[in-house]
């Protein structure tokens, strides 16, 4: 079996296989302030009391502060249903983007299960854990009962090999898969990454490729627990390696798909609009004039990104025409950053530093584009009208091509700076 | 003469009396994200040419990063002005508040005229300089000519005096004052701050004071250049003091009225919901429940209200049921503040730090009140629906205030902590 299989076998009792409907308790539940008005509202219909406060986690995200009357009322809706329902893990005082949060303080370990009403939920499989997004009404039923059906996913295995130069980052090697493999190319199925590219590969790359799984429509992405992956779990439970659920797959299990991708010579790679899979080579788009500049989300606003992004922008200043945007993923990154001297430099290359959470990356405030305008961005999508026009363009990239892009104005190889 | 009389007499080429109308010529234009877009779209009708590129300074702060794809829109507009008719003079990457930049920037000095598309131009007063707000498309007519008219305002002398405890700030005296005076108590009236108080305020202390003068109707608040803001203004412009235009008030010139406030044994002041002159003691208000609590604004977002803050909030959290939301004035002063501890100070505090800009004071963004929702705010005005929902409310006071109100989650005197 592999590793979703065995975690969702261990949670069902008995050895489930691909097709197969079963009804499992989840390990924990999430939602935001986006999401968790109409869980509740849901929530209010069919139950009283949630089915254990403790495994229930509530992050304001979206929209924190509230930039609307209509956000603000969202958020006095969860507050209220924190109060009541006495959930201690609410992090509403903007500690960040829930999918950064949640691993941050201990909640996300090996071997679990984990639902949440965001799409990009299926980022903690960068831990080993089983974890995938859910309708916000769905997730009422969980908060009522513990409880959800899933269908057991197919599974492709995506073999990462080969040496990139440092121009490339994790976010190139999933935009790669992702292009390879088109919006809708693994519906509902699992997208387990490995190869020694993935062995390798730190805790914050790792959640930058499995929270884009689900831009090729995967059920969940997941990768076996390395040992960075380990030690950043144990520092934030407090756990020991062994009392951890390591879950491994077997070396000759079978895989609907099994996918090989090497690495070596590629180009940063951009997708272009208005679709994630829609992935050109830089040199296809380099030249390309941008208004926006973003560098932030669940996918590319953490510590190594903004690490990226400060060695390209250290003593240079940006493009007057351009204007460049960070969002630390985190207080805590936020107060990393600060510490190490990125922001300082941010701010004086004439970036502006947003607090922590998902602002502009679906169009809600704190950098809506107009008609016309072209953002290029390291977040996670770059749909028709994502970020406020239905008219403007977004293009994905790693850190390092934003911030040189924003020196230049244009999209811009930063070997080329 | 006074000030007033004696700036607008040296534009208008003879000495002036009250009620009289002039034409003179303006030596800066202002306008922000918000209103330059309306004075351009008249400009526009009127002429091809600004009469002086380097006379005109834009500033974006109202709704940076832009909030909304109007908002966006709105921005837009303002680049390719600046473009079209080279405009040096532009901060539209987060350099902070408008009021706040253009002193930084060295654009502010004594003895000048300077007119601003925003109610709170008044703030230069504290610089010596004569300064008010005007409409957008009455702006488009400077924009075009360099000239504007003004009727020369009768003056108000108020003196402050006196000793007053650590909890008292200068935001506390121009509250007492604009309670005592009503807002409408100087419609189209100079308000000429002196006395003992006065002479020994710092700039930013100035800069609140003058700043609030339109919340009593003033057409300008002023006060003599002290050696604090002469300094300041040959530090941030590089010219000598024998370069700058001081003006000062004749000793026996006669006023409207002259009135004298003495803040020994005063309270902190709290203005009430729903107007700036409701104005209380803390005493009758303590206690009341907050949701929000907001430090920033042109009001008191300068770094010796960040510093009032931090000495109430260092080693404190806020209390779980209110959110704190800190707004530096400007990047400068984020970065000062970063560098002296403050910030993270404040994130352990619980609160959030957004970027530079007006924030939520006008109920924009970053910070919407949801009906029913109060907050207590060092901003310049609390009408009715001014931060969100038309019943939500604001009570406005001190920064000292403000935070040791976010420690305990109900309107209260840091004395009492």
């Amino acid at each position: 079996m592999n590793i979703t299989e065995k975690i969702l076998s261990k949670k069902a009792g008995h050895e489930v296989v691909p097709g197969e409907i079963i009804e499992i308790d989840v390990d924990l539940a999430m939602s935001h302030d986006g999401t968790s008005p109409p869980a509740i509202k849901t929530f209010e219909k069919i139950a009283d009391k949630v089915w254990d406060s403790e495994k229930i986690a509530i992050v304001f995200d979206h929209n924190i502060p509230a930039n609307t009357i209509g956000s603000a009322e969202f958020q006095k809706v969860c507050r209220d249903f924190i109060k009541e329902q006495g959930i201690s893990k609410n992090y509403i005082h903007g500690e960040g983007i829930c999918h950064q949060v949640l691993p941050e303080m201990g909640l996300v370990e090996p071997g679990k299960v984990i639902v949440g009403a965001d799409s990009h939920t299926c980022t903690y499989g960068a831990f080993g854990a089983f974890s995938t997004g859910m309708g916000a009404t769905d997730l009422a039923m969980v908060y009522a009962t513990g409880k959800n059906w899933f269908m057991v996913p197919e599974a492709n295995k995506m073999e990462v090999i080969g040496d990139a130069d440092e121009y490339i980052a994790p976010k190139d090697i999933i935009l790669n898969i992702i292009g390879d493999m088109g919006i809708a190319g693994a519906t509902y199925q699992t997208a387990e990454f490995c190869g020694e590219v993935i062995e390798n590969m730190g805790v914050e790359g790792r959640a930058t490729m499995c929270n884009m799984a689900i831009e090729m429509g995967a059920k969940n992405g997941i990768m076996e627990p390395n040992s960075d992956v380990i030690n950043y779990v144990c520092k934030r439970t407090g756990k020991t390696e062994s009392q951890l659920d390591i879950v491994k797959s077997d070396k000759d299990t079978p895989y609907k798909r099994e996918l090989t991708y090497d690495i070596t010579d590629m180009e940063p790679q951009i997708a272009c609009p208005n679709d994630v899979d829609n992935v050109k080579d830089i040199s296809k788009v380099e030249g390309t004039a941008i208004d926006q500049c973003l560098i932030g989300s669940c996918t590319n606003g953490r510590l190594s990104d903004l690490k990226d992004a400060y060695e390209i922008l250290k003593g240079k200043e940006i493009n007057n025409d351009v204007r460049l945007l960070i969002l630390p993923a985190s207080k805590e990154i936020y107060k990393q950053a600060m510490d190490l001297g990125y922001i300082e430099t941010f701010l004086d290359a004439g970036a502006i530093i947003c607090n922590p959470g998902c602002g502009p990356c679906l169009g809600g405030h704190m950098g809506v584009l107009s008609e016309g305008e072209v953002c290029i961005s390291t977040t996670n999508r770059n749909f028709k009208g994502r970020m406020g026009d239905p008219k403007s363009q977004v293009y994905l990239s790693n850190a390092k091509v934003v911030a040189a892009s924003a020196i230049e104005g244009v999209i811009t190889h930063p070997k080329d700076l």
